[in-house]
Formats: structure tokens, C-alpha cells, sequence
């Protein structure tokens, strides 16, 4: 349990991810350019629909945090570069899969590879990446993130099977609700954190730490997104956190409001307007910032065990960044 | 290369696999109670969809190779019984992958579980197997487990991206067709019985020597049924071998017929038994029953390195089991 410091910094210069991508460069080539010799296969669908989303500007932050904590932890050799590529394989697959399931249409303002290629053949080159993901694992010979990573594979799909049974269910609690973000995104980000650090050598203290750090990375980040595009969500029938929060504090009235226009996907014009004013009134939005400030602070007590070094100044301007961003 | 001892014995007893379900019954019985303890989670759906396959009537031949092979191989701990645990995950979520790209409705007699829970569900509980198996080789600590079974996984899905690409298509060849057969089935037959061996740690001639036994084992019972349900892929437009053969011997008009009613679907009343009048006249069941005899062979003499043993033996008239059945 870490002390939480209060995050204030409103007058000061904002928080940026650059100097994080700035001092991954380097590593950040051999990933890339591992990314796409790790697509590569003689059946030539799999580096044609992989290189679709591979290319569609993903800012890599997965791998980028894999790097970057290994830095941090003094890695020498090159196998964080391995596991940060498996990281974003996983990740790849995941989004590949997750397509098929929600039927989307669009990802990153583009086709998506299903609309292209069909949902066959997405499942299909999902499994391969994941298959080339191992692999890579494998190569790295290390035990603790094969078991790190194979848990977090796990983990996310048990999340996706969760939130398939739980969705458009306007009575998800806040716990269920948070559980099913800690599994389908915060799982990834740890893990990827937790191996740049198991490469490394560190300590297993350390390593639970770095846990915390991304959890909070990737919670807030996520309430951010969430609470600026809550027309498209609201639309979509998704339940967000501001949602959850509303409907819980809401009356009976309010309650069969969210029922319509959620589960049943009943909406007409004036119902987004509606939503947005009750979504205010219970101050949802608010506290939901709240929590990703909350979770901000664990993240930089995390890092605090960590001496300085220009790596760890970098993961807490990120930290600094991703909170900066629900406001 | 090893001496090709021609198969006789039709007048001696029928081989069965009896000796082999005997001789790996008592660590069976482990690896269904790991099977049914390794897919249950607090998330319902994920138990409730995994035993509808599981519990389908499947004869789990993969983990008893692994067990077999185990035990052939003089293992002592109960590592195998995970791996086998692993091998029967990554075969279920590949089938529940399969139903969903084949849109199949049956599986085994049953309804898929795709058909009762949708596409959805079962591309999740799908990738939740195959990250449930990851762990449990993981718990072994057999990093050369995990070398073959992860590329076993990548493997398999390249195999079904080239089948998908190549699906309909009368121009196949044999070696192509080889591949996708390889890739998709003998790969994880190979890779269950490789892991036996490898758990038990013996020396790698002897594992490579295994995966021959079970291309072989594969081959010639997938040949079997392929044969012997002809008319079923004939209505599903599957090239199977004796497909592959009859269409690259025939005349420019019976390779028309081919295309009319596998490539283009547009079949009538009178040409499934064309179809078998073309594959009889060009003896294409038989040269397809003689190269599942030719794996036989070599499935036999890769056996023969090993010291005599019951296991042996188990596994020597599964080989001749596998070979009658295309009879």
C-alpha cells in the first residue's frame, strides 16, 4: 500500500509520452522490424491481412512499455526485444478477434481486416500470431514470462467471454465492470510491463510494482477515451464506467431509460442529449476521472522503489500523460 | 531411412487399439479430471460451452499418444499428464475455430457448440483453451515442451490459412494437399507423441523418430475416413486425395466436371456416383490406401529403434489399427 500523493500540476508544462518514445527508439526499430519478419509466411493471407493492422498506425505502446521497463531493470541482451514482439502479437490477435466478435466494421478510422478478408480468415491469422508469439517466448528461454504472458492470454479471453455474456446488461456493477477492463486490456499492460522487467532479472518486488504502474496507465487512458466519445459508446450499447455510475445512482425511471435505449437498443433523436445531461447530473463523469487519478497516484508511488534513471522519468511523465488526458 | 516391411496379416487377428486404451488408462483417468479442472472458471459460459465438446464422445487419442509415449520413454513424475492435458486443449480450441471458419453444424453427431452459442462465444472459449494450455506446459518447466507445442500452434493455423485460401480449388496437388494435411492434423499427432518423449528425457533421435510414427498414425486413418465418406465431401466441394489424384489423371472434360461441382458448388442429382465412377476408373482409392500402407511402414520401422515394451507393442498395432481401417 503506497502513500497517495495528490496529483497536481496544472501550471506546470503538460505531460507527454515523448520523452518515452523518444528513449525507445532505438529498441523500438528491432521490434518493428521483428513484427514484420515474424508475420512473414509462405501462405500469403497471413502477411497480407496481419500487415493491415500491423500498419494502421497502433502507437505500440504494449511493446513500447516491455522496452522500456527492461531498460529500466539494466536488460543487456536482446530478448526483451522478443518478448516486446510476442507482446504485440498477442495484442494483434486479440484486436483481430475482438473484431470478429463485435462485428465492427471500422478500427483505427480503417477497414477492418474482417471486413476485408472475411471473419474466417481473421480468427485464422489471430491464432497464427499467437502461435508466432509463443514461439518467440520460447526463444527468449525465460520460464517467468512465458508464465507471465501465457496467464495474461488467458486472462483477456476469459475477460472477452465475460463481457460477451454481460453486454448491454445496464445492472453491471462498478466491480464487474472493472473487472472485465482489469482482464481484457490492464492484463496486457502489466504483463507487459511485468516481463520487460523478468527479462531483466529484477526482482519479483519490483516486478509487481511495474503491475500497478500499467494497470493505472491503461485505466486511465481508457476512462479518458471513454468519456470524450460517449455518443459513439452510447450508441453502440456499450456499458462505460459513467454509465455504470449513473444507472446505479439513478431512479427507477432513469434505470428503464438506460434499459431501453442500452439493452434493448431502442433510441430515438433526443436520447443521446438525454443521456449525456443525466450522465452530468450524477456527476458520473467526474468520478470517473476521479478514479483514473486515483489509479495515476498508485502508479507513480510504484515507481518511486525504482533509483532514478531518464527511463523511469519517462514511465512517470506517461503516467502524468495518461491521467492529463481524462480532463 | 529406414526398411519398408510390407503390412500382411489379414488372416492373423484384427489390430485394435484395446492394448494402447488399456495401457494408458490409469493416467487418463488423470487427464480427464485435469481436463474438466483446467476448464472451469468463474466465468459460466466457459465451463458450460468447453464440456459440451468435451464431453462429445472424442477418443483423445492425442493425450494418450502423449502418455504412451511418456511411458514408453520410462517417464516418472506426472508432467505428462499435463502436457497430454495441454495437447487435448489445443485440439478442442482448434476444433471450436474450425466449426466457426467451416460454419459447420455437426460435430461428432452433435450440434457445435458455435450452433447453440455463437460464432462468438466459441472463438473466445476457444482462445481461452489454447491460453489454459500454454499454462499447464508452462507448470511443467520443459521449455523444449513448449518449443514443439508452440510451434505446433502456429503450424496449425498457417495450415487452415492455406486451406482456407485454397478451399474448392480442383487444382491441388498432391503436395499441396500433403501440406495442408500435415499442417493441420499430423502437426499436433507429431508434436503429442515428440512431447512424450521429450518429458521423459530421452535422447532427440528417438523423438524424431516419433513424429514419423505419428504422421504416419494420422495419415493413413485420415485417409480411411476420407475414403469411406466420400459422398459427404463430395457435397461439402472438400478436396481429398483421391479428389486430388482423379482430377490431375483425368481428361480436360472430366477436370470440367470437377470444377463445375466442387469449385463452383453446382451439383445435380446424377453426380456424386460420376464422381466415384471417375475415382474408381483412375484407382484412386486404392493409391490412396497405398500410401497410407506407406506411412504405416515407416511408422513401424520408426518404432523399431525403441527396446520392446508393452507400450511398444500398444503402439505398434495401433499403427496396423490405423492402416486396416482404410481396408
Amino acid at each position: 500500500m503506497g502513500v497517495v500523493i495528490p496529483f497536481e500540476g496544472s501550471d506546470q508544462k503538460q505531460p507527454s509520452l515523448d520523452p518515452l518514445i523518444a528513449l525507445t527508439s532505438t529498441d523500438m526499430v528491432k521490434v518493428n522490424e521483428a513484427i514484420l519478419a515474424r508475420a512473414a509466411s509462405h501462405v500469403e493471407l497471413i502477411p497480407e491481412l496481419a500487415g493491415h493492422l500491423i500498419n494502421s498506425g497502433g502507437k505500440r505502446i504494449r511493446p513500447m512499455l516491455t522496452v522500456a521497463t527492461a531498460r529500466m531493470c539494466g536488460a543487456r541482451s536482446d530478448a526483451h526485444v522478443k518478448l516486446a514482439t510476442a507482446v504485440e502479437f498477442m495484442h494483434t490477435a486479440t484486436l483481430l478477434h475482438d473484431d470478429v466478435v463485435d462485428e465492427s466494421d471500422l478500427r483505427r478510422g480503417q477497414k477492418t481486416a474482417r471486413l476485408i478478408w472475411g471473419n474466417q480468415a481473421s480468427v485464422l491469422v489471430g491464432d497464427y500470431l499467437l502461435g508466432q508469439a509463443f514461439k518467440m517466448m520460447v526463444e527468449t528461454g525465460s520460464l517467468e514470462a512465458l508464465r507471465i504472458l501465457s496467464n495474461a492470454a488467458a486472462v483477456i479471453a476469459e475477460g472477452e467471454v465475460l463481457q460477451l455474456s454481460a453486454s448491454h446488461d445496464t445492472s453491471t456493477t462498478e466491480d464487474a465492470y472493472m473487472r472485465v477492463i482489469g482482464a481484457k486490456t490492464a492484463a496486457l499492460f502489466s504483463a507487459a510491463a511485468e516481463v520487460g522487467a523478468v527479462i531483466a532479472a529484477r526482482p519479483r518486488g519490483e516486478q509487481a510494482a511495474l503491475q500497478l504502474v500499467d494497470d493505472a496507465l491503461d485505466y486511465s487512458g481508457k476512462q479518458a477515451l471513454m468519456g470524450k466519445s460517449v455518443g459513439d459508446d452510447f450508441r453502440e450499447g456499450k456499458i462505460t464506467l459513467p454509465v455504470v455510475l449513473t444507472y446505479r445512482r439513478g431512479s427507477q425511471e432513469e434505470r428503464n431509460f438506460w434499459k431501453r435505449t442500452l439493452e434493448d437498443g431502442n433510441q430515438t433523436a433526443d436520447d443521446l442529449i438525454y443521456a449525456q445531461k443525466l450522465v452530468e447530473r450524477h456527476n458520473a463523469i467526474a468520478d470517473t476521472v476521479e478514479r483514473a487519478r486515483h489509479y495515476g497516484d498508485i502508479a507513480r508511488d510504484a515507481l518511486a522503489i525504482f533509483p532514478d534513471s531518464a527511463h523511469k522519468s519517462a514511465l512517470l511523465e506517461a503516467v502524468d500523460f495518461c491521467v492529463a488526458r481524462a480532463y
